[in-house]
């Protein structure tokens, strides 16, 4: 490869500084050339040069306007990704966007019809496509070693939850959290959800609850190809961060279990005791986080389909406002019933 | 103990064998004292006899009618469960009855009516109660280990489909296979079912369809105490029997793994092998069915309550009749619709 | 099969009950016929007669001179073994040894000659062979799954040391302990021993010590077909039995984890926990002790050789005296050096 | 940190390449200035400049001689190691060498004398001592978790064996692969070792018998604290890279098993399938490499003790040539026996 992609980063919060500090040192093939945040600070700015960012700039304008930017990330807050996606794909670069691209279809088509137009490559941030663990499960799905898939099963719980006025702001769990959730579902099901039912409660922490939202869900689904597939999610599991996949088939099962910060058992009077799992996705989608940056660096760079698409974020959502209805109308709901416009 | 249980089988399929076998030999303080089959056969009384069995008859009436015999195991065709219970408590003995009493509620309440009535005891065959991986995640849950219970998660899928002829009486999958699943998950929750979910497929076996049932099925739960369940069930696990049991709540997760022949592992070239789990129910649950029926017997010697009651397969009963009608009518089902009477 | 073997049992300890017991209810193919012991006493007499053996007592010699019993079963003392094998066989039946035969290597040649020249079967209480992990093991190796044997390991320990007034009479670690391990390493080789070298120490208890014992020991095994294996002893082990075995070949490895009383993992703050190893013999090994009874009983029945020799125990032994040798005299130990007469 | 530890690699091939990147990619608080190579070749200047190395020459002369470079990590061949640590320190420079120091106990002396004389400090290169599972068993020991170590196991096997040209010269499996091993005993017993007994056998390949090695070995250790120790090793586990530690002691065990690329188990009818363990040390150590150069860096910026010195990498190789001699001679070797100048 004879030239390094020119990359601009669009806030640089926790995961914004997670994606700049991967693109400097661990992909050769891009180079990190601005940052902007409209909160920049001092901190920030040192940060950015420790980094060796050329551009650091309260305005995200400036990137969108450097001619050598070739692709820009999107980690500024939700609401903003929507018309970030559009001013990138406008201003010609190739786009990747923290997931979800919004919260509402018409913002989401609104920024796939611009990536369109300007023919450029826009990839979701769902990172845990890009996990060993559930990477691994998908190829032996890939390879046929399970037969035809027949039962999803994930586990998806956080090791704590969100302050209670995060949860108010997040678009529900179902938005926030367990879209990661449909997304792996529909990856690892190699097919697109047509009906959902939601379960909820309250279990974890009462102010949830007050702020609208539930804290513990279960929610079974359908997909176009006939198989079923189940999501559990908690707020809070008090032993770590709970990633499990499984996909059963007519020729058996692979199963991912979490990972640990060793393989360590300590045999004692107690009983026999493992390490909890790696405690937040910062731990454990740590590897996951620069994949999905190379994989989007690569297509670029080589001219290759995105490995997550804006079409993926499109039906991920879809699902989870099918979920959202569902809980709300305490009935099964097919995602043709959640309009596209 | 001074004086043994005598015992006497009604029905001597392979449930029944099973029974008789472990009290002639596993149960010093019972004494297996008659067997009846309406389809006696030499090779059945030559099996009875090898027992030491005293009485083997074609008639039911003879176990009933004999004064020495306390408890009363029925092992018989389901369809007539209910009427032995019936006839048993009429004779003032004890019974161990197989699940389920009865695929109907009202044959299942005048069972439990005449076993209220004789004040004998009645216990119903869920032996997965008694399997040592079940009680210990349901001892650590009474420990309070656990927390207060959040979401229960029961995997459960036979090795290979029942024939399609089996299936046509079988009551469906809910009465006849994940009935011993809402069993399980109302003994892990410590608390009865109040709303179902059931979503459905015919994913191994057309003729499944065609008779009516499904063969893969996932199963939505809320619990009176506000905890939500999950039940997966598939007719065929080309890896054999497979049964788990999760139990996660505020304070951690008790999950239970299956069990296989042995714990030895094949590092080589291909991989790390492990053994696949126990083939059926015959071999995982081979110490449980002895478990169940010592714990029968010592109910009635020392006058003790039963482990799984007649209330047990009455609630039991009402999910798996809720399930169905979920299934058919493709919407959420409250314990409360369906009629008691 | 037509006809029960009938069996005498000489020694009711704690080994003897459980063969018994194994014989009375686990094997039809066998009738316990008479129970022989020198302390008898009402406890022993009320046990039997549970067990409906015909004749009790206290002399071995009724049971010798028992025209109708085809098999005598030896879990008296250790001192006694090899007389009594001599008697059994000079009366013609068959028999089964508690291990060691003896801890000298002449008593032991006495009784293998007695065996061969009443051409009756000498089948030595190796129960380890008959454990599902390391049967499984074995078979394995057999199958050519990991090719041919380089290195035998085996872990050992037992949950707390026995009394050292027993340790002082027990021939000490190497033959009374590490005597199973041998056995064991010699299965799994396919091979025997022909050099040992023995390291100890006294860590757990003081008082082995100055019973001139020690109660840690590593031993290294050269085999007659080259492999190498390594075994490791505790007398102590606080987190229950130890019992692993690991064979590396060419192809592969196969190893054999402890068993559990189930496979429950509680997932806490505190990590994951897990079952502790069954706790001693008598838990890990209960299926074991019956399948070698059922092995040797129908090895007689069936005329067909005993699975474990009189000449297993005779290398056995000679195994442990070199182990013995080399602890003493700080060098590794040829067999060759150990007196055959 | 205001200041950046200016550092010189001598020695470019895969272990010096792999501290470079580690030191140009993960250690912020270092810089690569310099890279010295006797074969110096167009790809390792394209790969240096790649990494922004200032100064590339074959001369290591000319990093010895530079002012500014303050730490110098030797990669050489190993016959050249001690000299490079003698001049190193002699110019004032940290040294981070890799192991062997040497394969004499003479020249080990005199980089150690050189090494004193200027204050400098002397890291050697045992990186598992920095493998998370290792750490984290050393930790568990250190804790008092397993009590007082009686017992040090270490299995340690090589998914293939190196060319026998390379054996020729290794200086033989002792020297070369177990003294890993023997360093990590000595770690986790936190004793030197006093005894070694050396079993070996050619079992792998012919080829590394005529060139004067074997390709199997275990090794039993005694410690100075009283504790046993047993090491395994093979040039050949098809498997891939095996190595597992485990210490025993008063209170309980701890043990650490392989890490395998990922958690997924595929159960089919074949069996339940995991990963094999990561093929290789640079699959392996990966992260341990990364954590001994950030160690060692530390040590240096902060002027603390390096975590493996010098006197570590003597004692180990002391080690190593008691089993040399004790494989040679066919008996235990005490350490005291082996001529420390």
């Amino acid at each position: 490869m004879s030239q390094k992609i020119n990359i601009g980063v669009i806030g640089a919060g926790r995961i914004g500084k997670i994606h700049a500090e991967n693109i400097a040192y661990f992909i050769p093939q891009a180079n990190l050339k601005a940052i902007a945040d409209v909160n920049l600070s001092p901190a920030i700015e040192a940060w950015a040069k420790e980094l060796g960012v050329q551009t650091v700039t309260k305005d995200p304008k400036v990137l969108l306007d450097d001619k050598d930017i070739q692709a820009i990330i999107i980690c500024s807050s939700t609401d903003t990704h929507a018309d970030f996606v559009v001013k990138a794909a406008a201003a010609g670069k190739h786009v990747f966007c923290e997931k979800p691209v919004d919260t509402t279809v018409a913002k989401v088509n609104a920024a796939l019809a611009a990536v369109k137009k300007a023919n450029v490559k826009l990839q979701v941030g769902f990172n845990r496509r890009f996990d060993h663990n559930f990477k691994r499960v998908r190829e032996l799905v890939e390879s046929g070693a399970v037969g035809s898939p027949q039962i999803i099963k994930i586990t998806s719980r956080d090791p704590a939850p969100p302050p209670v006025s995060y949860v108010a702001i997040s678009g529900g769990i179902f938005l926030d959290m367990m879209i990661h959730d449909f997304d792996m579902a529909r990856f690892q099901a190699g097919s697109d959800v047509v009906e959902v039912y939601a379960q909820g409660a309250v279990l974890v922490d009462p102010g949830i609850g007050k702020a609208g939202d539930v804290d513990t869900a279960i929610v079974t689904l359908k997909f176009a190809n006939g198989a079923l597939g189940v999501i559990d999610n908690s707020r809070k599991a008090v032993y770590g961060y709970d990633q499990r996949v499984e996909v059963f088939g007519s020729l058996g099962s692979a199963a991912a279990e979490n990972d640990a910060p060793s393989t360590v058992k300590l045999s004692s009077e107690a009983g026999v005791v493992g390490e909890k799992p790696m405690y937040f996705f910062l731990e454990r989608y740590k590897e996951a986080f620069i994949a999905e940056m190379r994989a989007f660096v690569l297509a670029v760079s080589e001219n290759k389909p995105v490995p997550v698409s804006g079409d993926d974020g499109l039906q991920d959502l879809l699902v989870a406002l099918a979920a959202k209805k569902s809980l709300a109308e305490g009935r099964p709901v097919k995602l043709s019933e959640i309009p596209r416009e």
